[in-house]
């Protein structure tokens, strides 16, 4: 597996892409547009002053505007980079500027409403090919972008049925130029999936640090000290962007709250094994899902290194 | 913060150390005493053929044997490196080597039962000063422990009332010459610190993955595929030693199922939010946490690195 990202294109996919949204993900993408020739020119359309003024100062866009129909005008790919919250209104904002044959994507972190909400205000003859890619930090904002993010992460498109082969393989393209794998599913799958994959750890890793910060009898700072017993995993994606997620756990409820379901119930039997002293199923249980690490590890989705790395084993 | 260990020292602190278990702490601490000079000779002592052959090829050790009483005789400083359920017994079997005023110590991630199992078997004039490093990696066994587990990790020391305050100074000046930070505090406040900061995140972490293992409409290559979503952070702790944990949940029970109850508690606050659409509860909820992960920042328990340094943000 390439850990770099390859060569420039010699010929871009697009001509013109718009990025909505300038976050983290919206400013790798202009970052890694540019450093792989994936378009001709960027623009970069943010609704926050803040944010246009340093896409300005990083000089990672071609143009830079507050307008969405001025920002989409001319585009041949329209990314929305927002929280799922909003995407429907900025599909409404975005609609009179687009161009006809103009190809739309974006990247939620939930795909089915996403489309509920985008496909209503898009006129005829624009191809909407919704994708994911799995891959971000715990950091937020215009700064916090790279172009290696997409690197050997993967990107899941859910293109609707009797959408535009034409345009779907361009899309596929694009994340493929950005180092992604892209694998295809439906949106309904998809939803499923990513809940359990990344909304449920999400929602546990906030739950428990919450629960930790609310202790009478222990500190906070004791909580702080001695979190490198295992605490300090949890704290990384409880540290996420806070609109981006609560519009994740509200649009994706369904899977969501089916998933919460299951993991209470499991997390029942394993209170019940403790409190009767079941040590048998607790070692059956713990012994089996070492094997879950070994296949993310083999899978290239994460390092083998101790401790994730973060602390060097040397020499004896 | 110092990011390596300094010099050895001149002088050892101990004569002879006995580790009771060599798996990853004890092989990481025979590494230790004999890279910083911590005591003069190093014994140690394993049930496992399998574990004394690779000690012995290893040569991390001075002396390698399965006898028990045999290993610690003659050593002024006993350390049990064994789980937690596993204490009592390894007192009870190393009792009658046990040299007039040795120091006996342990690494065990639970205090009060430890201290519970130990104590009577131990003969007059030996000192008991109880001890929890906490560092770790999610490997097991002799090949798995370096000298540096413990640089600026915390070892909490719980020595008792009305023990000797020279040998306890001696288990902190070792416990310092291995480069940790060293706290004092009592047994039962040690016991529910860790089952908030260590063992309640074990064993979320244990259940969320056999909740996704269990799915029948996702499939175990889609949750290993798609783990970079948040997944992944929980699945390194829930890799940790089978053997280890389940001795951890039996004998901190109280304390670790208060925990749970709590935890539980604000999931299901966490989960109505989700259900009835407030998105103010869950907004404010999520900034919160994200001011603790700064803590563990600040504290130099973690580092600030985007995804644990697992990809490098290299230039735009």
């Amino acid at each position: 597996m390439a850990d770099r990202l390859g060569p420039a294109r010699a010929e871009p996919i697009f001509d013109r892409v718009a990025l909505i949204g300038l976050g983290l993900i919206g400013s790798s993408l202009a970052r890694v547009v540019r450093r792989m020739n994936l378009a001709r020119e960027i623009v970069a359309v943010d609704a926050s002053d803040e944010v246009r003024a340093r896409v300005t100062a990083l000089g990672i866009a071609d143009h830079v505007t507050g307008d969405l129909a001025a920002g989409v005008r001319d585009a041949d790919f329209v990314i929305l980079c927002v929280p799922v919250g909003a995407c429907g209104a900025v599909a409404e904002a975005m609609r009179n500027g687009l161009k006809p044959g103009a190809i739309i994507s974006d990247v939620g972190s939930v795909k089915g409403s996403v489309v509920a909400q985008v496909t209503p205000h898009l006129p005829e003859g624009v191809h909407f090919i919704p994708a994911h890619p799995v891959a971000g930090t715990e950091y937020s904002g215009p700064d916090a972008g790279f172009a290696t993010l997409f690197l050997n992460r993967w990107c899941i498109l859910t293109p609707p049925e009797g959408c535009d082969p034409a345009a779907a393989a361009k899309v596929r393209a694009f994340w493929e130029g950005a180092g992604s794998n892209v694998e295809e599913m439906t949106a309904e799958h998809h939803d499923l999936v990513l809940a359990v994959t990344s909304h449920l750890p999400h929602l546990i890793a906030y739950n428990i640090v919450g629960t930790a910060a609310d202790l009478e009898t222990v500190t906070e700072s004791e909580v702080i000290k001695f979190s490198a017993g295992g605490f300090r995993d949890f704290t990384r994606i409880a540290a996420s962007d806070p609109t981006m997620w609560r519009d994740v756990f509200l649009h994706n409820k369904a899977a969501v709250l089916e998933m919460l379901g299951r993991f209470a119930e499991d997390l029942y039997a394993l209170q019940r094994a403790i409190r009767w002293n079941d040590g048998d199923a607790l070692f059956e249980h713990f012994t089996r899902t070492r094997a879950i690490r070994r296949g993310i590890i083999d899978l290239g989705q994460e390092t083998a290194a101790p401790d994730f790395g973060r602390q060097k084993p040397d020499e004896q």
